[in-house]
This record gives C-alpha cells, structure tokens and sequence, in this order.
C-alpha cells in the first residue's frame, strides 16, 4: 500500500503548521538522507484557502476540509496542527480509526482526552506521537518512551511554560510588578492575546498530565493536578526569596510515592534554591527534571515553544512515524500499562512553605503568628519581615514571612484559616511551595 | 527465527556490566509492560568464570569464551561491555557479521573504529547502538537520532567527562591544587586508578568525535580533534575567572563553520559566562548544549558515568535493539551519509582568549607584552593582575591576565612565542579559551 514516497497530510498552516512545512522542504536532502526516507507533502488542510500566507503552497494543494486528508487513500500519516479540541479530537480519532498515524503538538487536547485516544491507538494498532506536546523542541517524550524506557520514574519536575517563565524572570531582573511583565511578555510576542492558561497555570498541567500519564502509563483526568498560576506573585516575593537564598519558578511536580503507590500532581508557583541549577532556567525557556531509579537526575533544556522548537518536535515525530509506518507491528506509541492510579489529595501533599502576610506595625505580631503555627505542628525554620514602604510595591503595610518546614497543605491550610482572622493580619497570606530537589 | 522471548548475549560483567544485569531483572516486569516485549538473559561472558560477583548468576549461565554468544543461533542482541580495544573490536566485527545487532557503550573503540564499524553495520543492515557511550545516562545519542533529526547542528558544546568535572569544581569550591583534587577525586571513586584519559582531555575527546559522526554523518579519525587537559589549571585561575565573571570548565566544542563546511572539533579548558546554565553544571555532572538550526539550543544534563547512569543508556539501546531486531528492514542504527568533512586546522580556529603569565615586578610588563598583541593585531579586552604571595600558590612572581578579543589561535600563539622570550616573563603562560555560548 506504502509506495516509494511517504505521503504526508498536514492539517492546518499556522505558526507551528507552517514552521513544519517550511522545514520539511528546507531541510529535506538533510533529513532523507538521515533517516533513509523519502517523503512528499500530499494535500494541507487550512481553514481558509484564499488567506495569505508566508509559506508559498500551491491552491491545489490546499483543502478547507480535514476529511480530504483522513480519507486519502494515498496519505501515509497525518500531522494535527489544527489546534482546538472538538474538531482536533474528531480529526484523531477519524485518522486513527482509518489507520493513519497522527502526530499531534496538542496538549490541551491530550490532557483531556488522552486516555481515550492512546486507548483508541492501542486497539487500532495505530501509533499516536506527540513530542510536541511537551516542552517545544525539547525530546521529553521520546526520552521518556526510549532511553529512559528501564527507568520507574521517582519525580519529574519541570518550567513548562515559556509564557509565565518569561514574566517571573523579567519581575525578578527588572523589579516590575506582575501586570507590567505580562505587558511586555505580550509586546515581545511572549504572551499570546489571551494569556489566562499560562498565567494560571493551567497550560504547564495539561503538559503535566501527559508526562503524567506517560511516565506512570496510566489514564489520568484533569481533577487529578492541583493548579495555582503566578498571578499572586510580587516583587515583595522576590526580594524575600533573594534574602533566602531562592528564586521563584512555575513548577509542575509529579511524583511517585513508593510506599502507598499513590501520584502526587500540581502546578505551583515554588521557591527554587539559587545554586540549584533549575533557577537558570530563565526566560522564554523551559527545563524538565526526570529522576529514575536507575539514571538519576536528568535535566532536559530548550526552548519550550514557538515556532521553530515545536517545528522541530514536530519533526522529530513525523520521521519515526514515517519510519514506523512501514512496519506491521512495531511503532513506539505510547499505551497505558497500568492500572488507573490513585492520586494523593492536595491537602496530603508534603512540602517546606514561604507564607508572606501583610501586618500591622505591632508589638507581638510575630508571637501570636507563630503561636498558631505551634498549635498545628507547624515547625518554622526562619522568619523575615521588610516594612512596606520600603518595597517596590509601595504599600502601608509590614511584610512577614515565614519559612516552614514540611508539612501537609491541609494542616497548613488549618493554620492560615485561624491566622487570618488575626486583627494584626491584614490580607491573604501569599503561599509558596519550596523545592529542595533533594532525592526523596 | 527470532522467538516469543528475545534472547540476550551479554558480553562483560564488571561495573556497568553487572549494572545491566541487575537492571535487567530488577524492572523487568516495567520494561515488558512499556516496550511489549519479553526477554531473557541467555549466555553470559566473563572473563573469569570462578570470580566473587555481586551479582547471582547461575554457573551454566557464564561463559569464557564470546565467540559462545556470537555465534549463538539462539542468541539475538549482543551487548558489549567488555572495554578495551582489540578484543572489543573484534566481538563487535563477528556479531554484526553474524547478523546481530549490537548494544555498546566503548567510547574509545568507537572514536577510533567508529567509521569502520559503522560502515559494517551499513553493509550489513545490522544496527550498532551507543547511547552508553556518550554522556552516561544523558540521552544524547538517541535525540540526536531521532528527536532533533530534522536539525542541522550548529554546535555541540559538552562538559562530557565527570572526573575532570569535578577536579575542577572542587580546586573551585574548596580552593585546592590540581593534584589535592585528584587525589580526592580517587579517594571518593569518581577517578580511576589512572585517570590519565580523564585528565588529558582524551576521554571528552573521544565522546566528542563519536557526537561529531552523529551529528554531521561524516567519518572522522583520532587526528581530527585538538585537545588539551586539565593539568595546568591552577586555583589562581579560578581567583581571576571569578574576578571577571567566569568559571572554567573542560569543554569539548564540536562546530560546523557554515560559509566553507569544514569542522571544528576540540577539547580544551575554557572560561565559561558565570551566568549561563552551563556553568551551575557541578562535580561528576555532565551536560551538552546542543544549538540545532530549527530547535535553537537545547542541553542535555544528567550523571555522565558510573554504574547506573550508563546502565540505563545501555538498557535504552537493547529495548531499541530488542523491538527493531523483529524487523526485517528499519533501524535506528547510525550510517555515515556525508562525505569525508574538512575539518579546520586548530591554527586556525578562533575564539577570544584568557592568557595568564608569571612576570616580575617591574614597570613596563604590560606595556610591552600589550605591544606585542597589538602587533600581531590581538585586541586587548581586560588585564587584572595580582601579587603572587596573594595567591593560594604563594609563588613568588605576579600573575599578569589578558583577555583578548577573538583571534586565530595561529596569531596567538606567533605573539606568545615572542612574548615568551621577554626578560621580564618568567614561565609559559597558561591559555585557556573563553566560549561565550552566543548564536553565531
């Protein structure tokens, strides 16, 4: 059925879909005489054939209808860069179910509907890539499905979203307030015109899900992360966590604890140590850290999107399949293994916090605080405090904050109720996790 | 032919050896599960059957003899990890004539036979694989092979040798000589007995071939790498790198030079940015910046020897090597596809420079060494000085720094010798390169 050329479809033409394209004609002789293949690009769906576009394509390449690629007898493997959910997950499954291969970049899609359509790929026997779904050009996926394959994956803690990295680092270098960073990051081309999944945190969970789901093998939902976004961070924070020896970074950590066998999944804004080597991860780049019992600590850095690195994933999934889809019954898809696992309750979770409360200027403030800290169990390993007026932010009140020792978030939680009521506590606490990144 | 279990040879029990077959049994039911394949350990070489081992293993497992599992029917991968060179090379020879893919991790067979022996595995249409051979547990092979495909690589710029890593960061962090850190070095195991590669610089140097091959599909031979070691940093190196806003590191830099195609390939102490990430790489860690013409830069980090570390590389490759085997005509295996590459003489590279000389105090030292530079036309960019009874090294003459802009190092070294000769420079300067990790 496979002829002399692979046939590719490429389902949409835009940043990403177009990077691709440029790339595959770009670097052609490069990549065939690599991996011994030869390939055409078939047909492109696009939404509108008459838009202008950067790529030059022929019309008759184009079609306004996805249907014409997953129903080409001729095409070998589909590429979804439509983007989107419903019709993206409609396009997978079609193409899957007609034997297609995909490669998709999807991330929004494959947290959601992950173990539908990895389930969907097993049973039809047709492999699903999705490289770029994580952490742009860096190759997590591939490592997790290859070099790393001996490994039980203790941790994986990663800066996944460029967007949010990029508006943290630029607070901290340059001393602006949250909605200033977001500001530039938008004028730099760093934020998209609705940036809300990146600054809540929810972009870098759906990425988490699928590591997720991939280094455990097993179907995850999205109720399965706790997600906090960066908007509550200040340079009051930043000059705190300095004082102490910390930056702060957007994490998603999943772990693995050995003793119950349960998952432990969020996103949060943490305190990262300053000689640690995650807190030079800066800007629009990401960093992924993969520890397995047998390889140790790995880190994988890149640039975690746009739209050359995520040409570039793309790519790298587009050769396999190519490869792969000549083959019976070989293909490096990914399927759950194992049964679905329990995730352990947000309020379980275990960690060292940086809790900052705005305060009257009183006597005892610090007394009655640590009181109720003492009353939970809660240990303190050092406490800061900066008067208001002396911060970027320019506010009447004190600063306080308090370094905690590992503790669940639910007696934490119990502690702050209690604490907020306090007549010298003013707003909210801000709360941050801490990462030692220290084996467990 | 191939059975319902794959069948392994495994050649070598010593450290990583033994890792291996430790591993192998330790996760196998997670192995079987991810990759759908079953394995057995068939036949395992040594060269002493009667030696104490860590490892349990059944008397009629063990063989003395290779020649059992190469030509062994019922025998599907070989994994190599016997070490050495003649008779590594000839296993390696026979089993890939015998139609069976082999698993290596032997770095200095491959920097030396490399484009032999992958020629026979061309020819032959059986795969070699050798992750282990670069980086420990870094999958830098595989992405290479697979993820960043696409990619015409720019650069590869690698810390790739963990002893002379952490020689350094410890005459760096605890202010010791050379030799006190090697000795150290030895005590804690991170040195062999003789650690005359790691030192030498040969060791990264031959990582850094077996990259070059990889990344450019071109034979290389030992005499295309310059390569200089570690013996002559001194703590006084450090003093003056931190002074000026470095640290150094022993880099192995892999170039291609766009404009004439040739190759830059070499191994040599150098001054690294205190602010890029590739500084915060510490102690026996590794790590390879990879700059792709798609992806941008990428690094790869992780633990770049020992047991476990390669262990999990070496397991990475045979579940590669275990599902392509079935296959009648697709691998992964590496083929050079380029033509003989040029590389550029080491005379004519270019690259700012850290030049330290010993001088007497006197007036007129840096006039007249300045007036050499300027004749050879090297640009002066810093000088910093230092009285030598200051130094940790309590030696009696100053220690004169330049920081020269980029030049060839041809230039460099006609003003050295001219500069060598003054009455007022006591010894050979001490030269390092400075890399600066920009795009270029």
């Amino acid at each position: 059925m496979i002829g002399e050329k692979l046939q590719i479809g490429l389902a949409g033409l835009g940043t990403v879909g177009s990077g691709v394209y440029e790339a595959l004609l770009r670097n052609r002789s490069l990549l065939e005489a690599r991996a011994q293949i030869s390939y055409e690009i078939r047909r492109v769906a696009v939404r509108d054939k008459r838009k202008k576009r950067e790529v030059s394509i022929e019309e008759g390449e184009l079609t306004e209808d996805w249907h014409d690629l997953v129903e080409d007898d001729s095409i070998d493997i589909i590429i979804e860069l439509i983007g989107g959910r419903e019709e993206a997950l409609e396009l997978i499954r079609a193409a899957l179910s007609n034997g297609k291969p995909v490669v998709t970049g999807n991330k929004a899609l494959l947290a959601e509907y992950g173990a539908e359509l990895f389930r969907l790929s097993q049973s039809k026997g047709v492999p699903l890539y999705f490289e770029a779904s994580c952490g742009g050009g860096i190759p997590i996926v591939q490592s997790l499905q290859n070099s790393l394959i001996c490994n039980k994956v203790d941790s994986i803690v990663g800066i996944i979203n460029g967007t949010s990295n990029y508006i943290l680092t630029s607070m901290e270098k340059g001393n602006l307030l949250f909605a200033e960073a977001l500001r530039r990051a938008g004028e730099k081309g760093y934020a998209e015109a609705d940036p809300t999944l990146d600054i809540n945190g929810w972009d870098a969970a759906h990425k988490g899900l699928i590591l997720a789901m991939l280094a455990y093998g097993t179907p995850l939902s999205l109720d399965a992360i706790a997600v906090n976004g960066i908007e509550d961070v200040q340079p009051a924070d930043f000059e705190f966590a300095h004082r102490l020896g910390y930056t702060i970074k957007l994490l998603v950590v999943i772990k693995r604890h050995k003793g119950e066998g349960t998952l432990e999944l969020r996103v949060q804004p943490s305190f990262v140590p300053l000689d640690h080597i995650m807190a030079k991860v800066d800007g629009v780049f990401n960093a992924i850290a993969v520890r397995g019992d047998i390889v140790g600590e790995t880190i994988f850095y890149g640039r975690g999107a746009g739209k050359n690195p995520t040409s570039s994933a793309v790519l790298g999934d587009v050769v396999l399949a190519m490869r792969e889809c000549r083959l019976p019954d070989y293909h490096t898809g990914f399927h759950p293994y194992a049964e679905e696992t329990a995730v352990l309750p947000v309020r379980e979770t275990v960690t060292p916090y940086y809790v900052r409360f705005r305060v009257r200027d009183q006597h005892g403030v610090i007394a009655s605080i640590a009181a109720i800290f003492a009353k939970y169990d809660i240990g303190i390993s050092a406490t800061s405090s900066q008067d208001g007026e002396g911060m970027q932010d320019r506010e009447p009140w004190n600063h306080l904050v308090f370094m905690l020792h590992a503790c669940k978030l639910g007696q934490l939680e119990s502690a702050l109720s209690e604490i907020e009521v306090l007549p010298c506590v003013v707003s909210e606490p801000v709360v941050f996790r801490i990462e030692a990144f220290r084996e467990t």
